[in-house]
């Protein structure tokens, strides 16, 4: 298969607020007001777990088709936790990002113990975002005048 | 400083289609028709691309604040590009997510290049969505009946 690419366009509508264009769609990301944001929508750190839930769901189903079980749906929860003091300039020991993510899914099926351990380790092998989460991307960030 | 927990919750509304909620932000993940979808939201990369850019827009203006610099606003393009092979289960050869990611931003300022440059460094060393994408973090994944 060949390589897609993805693209969105972002800009600043005040220093924590931005919106962001993606194909037809346009987001707010913004912080918390005890992050010091105006908080008009989801900060970035929620929309990594939101687009990793949105994965985990697409994954779900792939998977659940392919080991040929009807998938009535599915709930998740994500949990992250990171430490802010890198991001304000407080201290430099801990990374700026989550330490650690959790996610459980609770699937609503009839399948059997041992055929949902196999749909797990599929949507775990499988999961873009889970995959860009996991493991070391190459990133690239450049400035233009 | 101490750590801080963010969390989704989130529902399948149907097999690519997700509704994310984040505190009182209610956020629609969803896949384009062409890659299966019903192309009712951003998909899960766009929204890792969307986390990226806000992200970035709260570290551009921490970083100028700190510099001493106004920043009368950025713009943010981020493009990455990946294979779905591994996501259809079609080639297990690849990595499932984002093989590179490259950001641009274009800051409406007057510094100087020594100190855009300086600014630069200290957005990419700070960004906590930056930091989970370059680098690997623990991921979790649990199942639950």
């Amino acid at each position: 298969m060949a390589d897609i690419k993805f693209r969105v366009k972002a800009n600043s509508l005040n220093p924590t607020k931005t919106l962001v264009k993606a194909r037809g769609f346009e987001l707010i990301v913004d912080e918390p007001q005890d992050l010091g944001g105006t908080n008009e929508g989801a900060n970035p750190v929620e929309f990594i777990l939101a687009g990793y839930a949105g994965c985990l769901n697409v994954m779900a189903h792939v998977c659940a088709q392919e080991l040929g079980f009807e998938l009535k749906g599915v709930k998740i929860d994500l949990v992250g936790n990171l430490n802010p003091a890198r991001l304000f300039g407080k201290s430099f020991e801990e990374r700026a990002g989550y330490k650690e993510i959790k996610a459980t899914i609770k699937p609503d099926c009839e399948a059997d113990e041992e055929t949902i351990k196999k749909w797990l380790a599929s949507i775990i092998d499988r999961c873009p975002v889970g995959d860009n989460l996991k493991n070391a991307t190459d990133v690239a960030v450049f400035y233009k005048k």
